[in-house]
């Protein structure tokens, strides 16, 4: 009775359709009887073609003038012609062409030119040789038994989006990364990558040369250092021929680097560089480093970096991390971006929602990023990161939802000037439907997201004040003896008597004047800051009057409840998607939606109810009030490691 | 550092007062030091004026010609009179005259003349001789081993609202109720309660004469059984000379009844009535019958008793509950009130929440029964009776402000006619502070929150969904296998795809003809019936509209929404009472009314979702959507005995 009774929940719309499990990703055409006629370059671009194009004649060309990956599509009487300069334009090429199809857009009178912003548009997989994936919320990793077929989608998801890069391992790498047994498996990997334009890079440990190669030391001056990392390096190519290169977190957050041997930065990237350069290698340099000692962890980048700002080789790229403490829902940019100015960067975003959620939150990060590009000028990076949100889970990214933040990170690495807009529309009409009914009212959910998400958790520049280890959910009074200060929350909202929030003008940690100083006079003065960054450089007073009249204090109240009221309505919004999506998609993203409302409910609560400890002022009368009680709050703590999604949030 | 910071969390606001426990009652004038002239007649009255009153000289003095407990208070001059014919209306002036000092209200030149609407104000404790309380959710029972400072706090609480009865057992009596040992302790607590003019009721089990007596029978017309009777009552007179009599709950839910010896409920009320008249002892006998085989349980109190009207004895009074099936949010009046016209009758209310959120729902109870004196006229009836909501919590009564439905239940015993927010006002400006900014937002809370209990709980005439076993939450899809029909939520609700509801037309059960004719044209009519008796009278289809325009599905989704946010609202009038309220009872109400507001939810989303099962429509736009899964509520179970107050709800 029970079974035939969930059955029923289940199924009480009448309008169900098939269900779908999400594997398919955002490519759901389905293959066709009769393949169209494809002409001309054969390769996986042809195939691709043969397999799912329904239109009329294709022809693939190359043509030599285009840019490195860059393609015209030109139809002129029922032909199709795709140009491209390589094999990898050829297929971006195609996909742009499968998009059009699959979202019921006009194939027909094409005149398009695409050429992609970056060379470098890389996943970062944080995956371990156990199999777990740090902070990854979508199961274990895809890389410890690679499926053939999951590969295969998981290659053509990122070509489909322009992706071309892939960094297989955890930047916290272990030193056996590189032994011949993994490289092995790194090989495998790279040849199922490789038809679909897609190149392997590994994360390397510093200490690789001591840790795995039996040496004294890993000073990257040192002969004997550089000759096991030549040969390494040449091992590696044997098997990989187009290996990409390294990715190097180093003396950071105790991973080992060239100062435990008295060396810069630089000296260590540059060591590498120089082995990597004869097969055409680069290294991607972390500028990921805060010590525990420093007045201000957002100030570290630029004092650790700027004094080797010139001194880096041609084959280097500084990764960078696109705010200055660690991908928080809302941070200022990383003035490292704009200080740094004779060395080659790029940005590293998360795709994988550390801070955001888990794939339990609802979070489209298109805006995010397009944030961050209104203060850092595309053309001023190299290349573009992105930690993959990518595990073994059936539909791949744990929330159907989390797949269109992979989408939006390859579309936004081709083209940073596309809007979130567009991207939500796109991924949407592929993904689930071209119903004008569902993809409005997504769209519009999706883009107001990521705001809403910085609003019942950190509004006003509140920052990093989770719970400790794992991240998920609120912990403003986190603070366990022994845990080095700049871990802890209160660290950064620094809330007393007076007011909330972290002084970083120059009458306190002078981060502010990192910036160019046109934002440095904005940051730096309070009655000119941005309201949504007050609380990152001004310690505020809770009195004091915002721009809406209210003091701090209650509109820190009302950021938080407008939080809540907005994931209610996304929830609202997605039950009336039911007559345009299937049941079990349907069902999933419900059950996600009801979580993210009630965490929105939980942080709220949490996070007023401890500053108002400080505040000592009423929540307003014109807002629901918290439903919890603060101490019940502060004895609950989830017990998941940083490799699991929870289940679910406050449950007391 | 805990200790310190849970400090600051308790004290955050600046205005606390001293904290309180509640255990004061509403009585909370401190002794005077300097007794103020009080002469004439001397007892309680006298020593009640001499420790609290601080007021002018006041006389106390008989006076025949005024009804039994009633008084007048008199002021002329600077003095006071106060005139009654027995010592019960002395106390009961004098307790008049002590709530306007306390409300701070003018004791000079008064001119009052109060005469109570019923000689017979009774509580019902449904206390076991083991201490456990039946539907108790403030501890234990207060009579195991009574206190006499606490036996003097219960004393003077009733008489200060003139309750003049107490009935010291649980309904579903235990024979032992009569032991002599228990008749001992009986005695022991009527001794303290005589000086408070406060009468003791024992509730017995019909069986006795077997099961205590060791007869073969307990047939109430075997002579054997009324010698037992005989002797047994003469053993009680002799040891509580003023004994009320007794209560009697006779074949029903199991208990053994006239009937189980071929007789009738006259029979056996008329016996017991017979044995206790040369004492001037009193039966209330309780009509609270129905039968697992009969089709509608609504229907059978008039079904048993009709046939008796005019058989009982003159010192029998036939005890009722307030609606046909069990103390429900909202049940129509039961019409066994009317239909009865030649025996007397005396109305059961609950004043414990068993139905009503328990000790943790502010739940005002005043307007629950004024509505059902809209509907019955007081004067039909020879007295009142009120389940108790007491037990030896330090507050009373597991909720601060369920006090103020003994106290509710008192005034209106006194005078029916007393206005729900006459008696909030009372009982805040008593209970708390004279301050108009608590005693206003709180008087409307207090008369609001029945409506929003059944808002948010049984909507539109739906009852009985409650969870099995302790009737906390929601629980409409309870029907285990084995259980009787009539204890399970869907003999109730009669969820189906057509509609909702229980037809009690004449194309049903015909319970609406049990009504007077004016009465049943309009419940019987779907369209005349008052829409929050709906589902109680008819199987109200989905798409049916209703007078908002709304289809019944669409209003029923809204009044559980508007239920919610009642609660809400509720909460944070209550939280902007902190400058008005000590911090303890500040914080133990807050914490109550966030159970309310997060059990609210519970309801709404429990309900909702499993009728939505049966509706197959959205819920709509224009509200909130549920927050939780139904497949997790349904495996939820809060695992209390009805015996207890739950910590909680709903906690997944």
């Amino acid at each position: 009775m029970m079974a035939a009774f969930l059955l029923l929940i289940a199924g009480w719309s009448v309008a169900a359709t098939n269900d779908e499990d999400g594997s398919r990703l955002w490519l759901r055409l389905d293959a066709v009887n009769t393949p169209s006629s494809v002409t001309g370059v054969k390769g996986t671009a042809m195939t691709e073609l043969q397999t799912y194009w329904q239109g009329g004649p294709v022809v693939l060309k190359r043509q030599k003038g285009l840019p490195m990956d860059g393609y015209t599509i030109t139809s002129t009487g029922g032909k199709t012609v795709i140009a491209a300069a390589n094999d990898a334009g050829l297929l971006y090429g195609v996909y742009h062409l499968l998009r059009l199809q699959q979202m019921g857009q006009p194939c027909t009178n094409l005149s398009i030119r695409e050429v992609p912003a970056y060379d470098l548009r890389i996943l970062n997989h944080w995956d371990n040789p156990n199999g777990t994936v740090e902070r990854g919320f979508a199961g274990r990793s895809i890389f410890l038994n690679p499926d053939p077929a999951r590969m295969k989608i998981y290659a053509r998801a990122n070509a489909s989006v322009g992706i071309n890069g892939t960094v297989l391992n955890n930047v916290n790498a272990k030193p056996e990364a590189l032994s011949t047994d993994h490289l092995q498996k790194a090989k495998a990997i790279a040849d199922q990558l490789r038809p679909y334009g897609i190149r392997v890079y590994l994360s390397i440990n510093f200490a690789s040369p001591i840790r795995l190669g039996g040496l004294k030391t890993a000073d990257p001056l040192d002969a004997e250092v550089i000759r096991w990392w030549k040969d390494k390096v040449n091992e590696i190519y044997k098997l990989i021929p187009d290996f990409g290169g390294f990715l190097v977190k180093a003396n950071s957050e105790g991973e080992p680097g060239p100062q435990d041997f008295g060396r810069t930065h630089a000296d260590g990237a540059n060591m590498l560089a120089g082995v990597l350069r004869p097969h055409k290698g680069i290294v991607m340099w972390r500028a990921f480093v805060y010590k525990p000692q420093s007045s201000d962890r957002a100030n570290q980048a630029c004092e650790e970096f700027m004094p080797l700002d010139g001194q880096f080789a041609d084959n280097v790229i500084i990764q960078i991390k696109n705010g200055p403490v660690d991908f928080q829902p809302r941070e200022p940019y990383s003035p490292l971006f704009t200080a740094m100015q004779k060395t080659p960067m790029m940005v590293e975003f998360q795709i994988t929602q550390e801070y955001l959620g888990a794939a339990n939150h609802l979070v489209f990060l298109a805006p995010m990023w397009r944030e961050f590009f209104s203060f850092v000028k595309p053309a001023s990076l190299k290349a573009m990161a992105g930690v993959a949100n990518i595990g073994d889970d059936t539909n791949w990214c744990g929330h159907h939802f989390a797949q269109a933040n992979w989408y939006a990170f390859g579309r936004l690495a081709w083209n940073p000037a596309i809007t979130s807009e567009q991207i939500a529309d796109e991924w949407l009409r592929q993904t689930f439907t071209g119903d004008e009914r569902l993809v409005n009212p997504m769209k519009q959910v999706m883009v107001d997201s990521r705001e809403a998400a910085v609003n019942y958790m950190m509004p006003l520049g509140l920052h990093h004040i989770f719970a400790g280890g794992h991240h998920y959910g609120p912990e403003p009074w986190y603070n366990p003896p022994g845990v080095r200060a700049d871990w802890t929350p209160p660290y950064y909202h620094r809330a007393d008597s007076i007011g909330l929030g972290f002084d970083r003008t120059t009458k306190g940690t002078a981060n502010a004047r990192q910036y160019p100083d046109e934002l440095f006079r904005l940051y730096n003065n309070i009655s000119t800051c941005p309201e949504n960054v007050l609380t990152w450089f001004h310690h505020v007073p809770w009195d004091y009057r915002m721009k809406s009249g209210r003091t701090f204090w209650d509109e820190l109240c009302h950021k938080y409840d407008d939080g809540v009221r907005q994931t209610r309505h996304f929830l609202a919004v997605w039950d009336a998607m039911k007559p345009y999506v299937d049941n079990r998609r349907f069902d999933e993203v419900q059950r996600k939606l009801r979580i993210q409302t009630r965490d929105a409910e939980w942080w709220r609560d949490a996070c007023l109810l401890y500053f108002q400890t400080f505040s000592h002022r009423p929540i307003p009368q014109d807002m629901e009030h918290p439903v919890h009680n603060l101490d019940e709050m502060m004895k609950f703590r989830i017990n998941i490691t940083m490799y699991e999604n929870p289940v679910c949030g406050y449950n007391k």
